[in-house]
């Protein structure tokens, strides 16, 4: 039990679209996460999706709009809502999903979110 | 559905420890609050506490040690963990619990957490 700098963390990694676990909330994880490109239109049919912009720009296509977010903007996608993040630049970003959630909609495809 | 400005959202109140919801997330209260001086220690004894500095200092003293947050980090909580946030001066924070948790460990002191 610590405090968790959010940005220290972010500089553990370089890889994108790939999740890290920075602390968890009662069954969640409480994830640190580098955007950059499209990532797959996806859906979690059991789960909102959080997403809280910590640097950069991230375009969210959820459905058929697209909303724009920056520092300090935060988005709850709801569940079963199709959507898709993409960054035109790299963009961090904090996610909170409940453990076992696949990034991807799909455990096939999904990433490992390693725990920092 | 839309983009939430933490900033925006704490500019429409000047009241402290006054947590007001501003995204659901799950069965979850997404909360932005400002704190200024001492509150009581308390526990929440079914869930964690979640907290997120997004401006300014917070002092959380969590049973007999204290942390000291500043933007960008993040503690939760344990269940079950006697606790008490400080501040010094004014400071902004991003707070996640589940709906129906007394801010104060208490329902009959607990702020009613209306929604921005």
């Amino acid at each position: 039990m610590k405090v968790v700098n959010l940005a220290e963390k972010l500089g553990k990694f370089d890889t994108h679209w790939d999740p890290h676990v920075v602390a968890d909330y009662n069954d969640n994880d409480v994830m640190v996460v580098k955007f950059v490109g499209d990532f797959p239109f996806h859906d979690h049919p059991d789960t909102d999706d959080f997403f809280l912009v910590l640097e950069g720009e991230v375009l969210l296509d959820v459905e058929t709009e697209t909303h724009r977010l920056g520092p300090g903007d935060l988005f709850v996608v709801p569940k079963g809502m199709r959507h898709r993040p993409r960054a035109e630049a790299e963009a961090k970003v904090l996610l909170i999903e409940p453990k076992g959630t696949p990034n991807t909609g799909d455990p096939a495809t999904a990433a490992k979110k390693p725990r920092l």
